[in-house]
């Protein structure tokens, strides 16, 4: 059977309204909000029902998600609707760390309503696409009761009854991306700084960098193990490497930051 | 034609070993030397060839490629062949910085020989296989002689007549990967604080960062025309999200460091 429960969505930026799309587009009836009320314009005009107030939207549906900036705007907007929660479930859906996730459930479950977090894996020209995932935690029936609204969005994935572990996960899939993005920035300056372009040597990267996504379940392994050397890649080599990588950049004038504090990290995490 | 040029391999560690395996498979009568011998057993049961000193080794071949530790260990290679040299073909596969390709392709000249400086992307398991592959840089005609002997180890990648450009592009790539694997190990360190062992939570970062390979050509174009912000993830989102890895990080007593570097850096490239 398909789901069309009503819902709403408060927080209409890029992913916000990626999201309130997905859903109109799946059929859902759906209420939206914004601070800045014109970014609702666009849905409006595909069919969402516009509130005039936070406080109306959460009224106008059983199911509220929220996608603001940040844990205080959430608060914000929260302390905007009193006593419009009770009975109803809470999606929140905002960026923010497992602490915060959990004192926002504490909140919720005093308000008389039901509280799932959830972590976005998708920028927003994926969300409703197959690349997308997002990662829930709460109570269990709530992420089973509405399992098929939040298809909609991307593959739904449960990760636990703490609140806190959808954030724990996402923030920490993030420090992975950072980690990548930060390295490839550095790739990019040291490539550049003697003339070969950006674009040139990028898909020579997404393909390495593709073939390093086969090294970490070993990674992973030996973290869980405590052991982090292996004979394939030994420590003595990755450190040259470290330092020619660091030596390479130094001659070109790019500032190797980046790489002496991996190097140092590396040196460390093999000393444990 | 089927390439069957005699090969000498010197530098018989776990890189050196995969690429002597590799040429003695493609057929090639490879001679082999190790400072340390008995590395050369395990070959020489498979059919090649013991040198009993590194200026035997050179003499043994016309190409002759080498895996050693660093740069200084080249030297000290090259140093025990003195005249040995003339007329081969040098193949250095040893990580190294473009300075030290540019220096050592300058001495092989006046030696008589000529070369080709190579980076190998790829572990040893991979050597031969279809993930392989290695850049080169140096003399085209060299290069395309060769090509034969070279495809035995992996994809061949001629990147320019400059013989620093292959090591460039190698350490680039590196620090590329070094980048990946750093975020990775502190995302293995924020969930291992909260109790998710880091092989449950491996595949989810694979698909995660898969999916975010796609932003590479993205980056690199901005960072050609010198822009870095984009509407879909703008910066005020990002550093939230930052700060966010960065809190949930201290607050399970996981060294947030390489999170605050990267966002010092995320923001001082935003700046320029
Ligand atoms: N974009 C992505 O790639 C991506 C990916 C995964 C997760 N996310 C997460 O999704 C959330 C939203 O991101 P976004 O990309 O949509 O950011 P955005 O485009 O900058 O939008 C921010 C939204 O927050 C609202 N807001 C800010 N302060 C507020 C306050 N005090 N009270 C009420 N509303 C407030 C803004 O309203 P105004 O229009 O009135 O300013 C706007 O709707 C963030 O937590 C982000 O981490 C984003
Ligand atoms: N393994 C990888 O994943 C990988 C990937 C790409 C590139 N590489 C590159 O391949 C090269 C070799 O790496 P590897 O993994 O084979 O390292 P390895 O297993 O540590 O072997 C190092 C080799 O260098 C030799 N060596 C060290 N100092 C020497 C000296 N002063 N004179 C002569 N020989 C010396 C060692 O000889 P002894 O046996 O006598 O000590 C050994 O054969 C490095 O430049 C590395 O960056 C490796």
């Amino acid at each position: 059977m398909t789901d069309r429960t009503a819902v709403t969505v408060i927080g209409l930026g890029a992913m916000g309204t990626a999201l309130a799309d997905a859903l109109l587009g799946n059929g859902h009836p759906t209420t939206v909000w914004n601070r800045t009320a014109a970014k609702a314009d666009p849905l409006v005009a595909k069919g969402a029902t516009r509130a005039d107030t936070a406080a109306d939207a959460v009224a106008a549906s059983p199911v509220v998600v929220l996608c603001v900036l940040d844990d205080a705007s959430v608060r914000a907007v929260l302390a905007a609707a009193p006593g419009a929660l009770a009975g109803r479930t809470v999606v929140n859906l905002t960026n923010g760390t497992p602490q915060q996730a959990r004192a926002t459930a504490a909140w919720a479950a005093d308000q008389g309503a039901r509280y799932l977090d959830g972590g976005i894996m998708a920028v927003p020209p994926m969300i409703g696409g197959p690349g997308a995932f997002i990662l829930y935690s709460g109570p269990r029936e709530v992420f089973e009761e509405h399992q098929g609204l939040l298809a909609a969005l991307g593959a739904a994935t449960y990760v636990g009854e703490d609140p806190g572990l959808a954030s724990l996960q996402d923030l920490a899939l993030l420090s992975a991306m950072y980690g990548m993005f930060g390295g490839f920035e550095h790739a990019l300056s040291m490539v550049a700084a003697q003339q070969v372009p950006a674009v040139e040597f990028a898909p020579l990267a997404a393909s390495w960098l593709e073939a390093m996504l086969a090294g970490l379940p070993g990674i992973a392994e030996g973290f869980d193990a405590g052991t982090a050397d292996n004979d394939e890649s030994n420590l003595a080599m990755q450190a040259v490497a470290l330092d020619n990588i660091i030596d390479a950049s130094a001659d070109s004038g790019v500032d190797p930051e980046l790489m002496r504090l991996l190097r140092a990290r590396m040196l460390r995490g093999a000393a444990r």
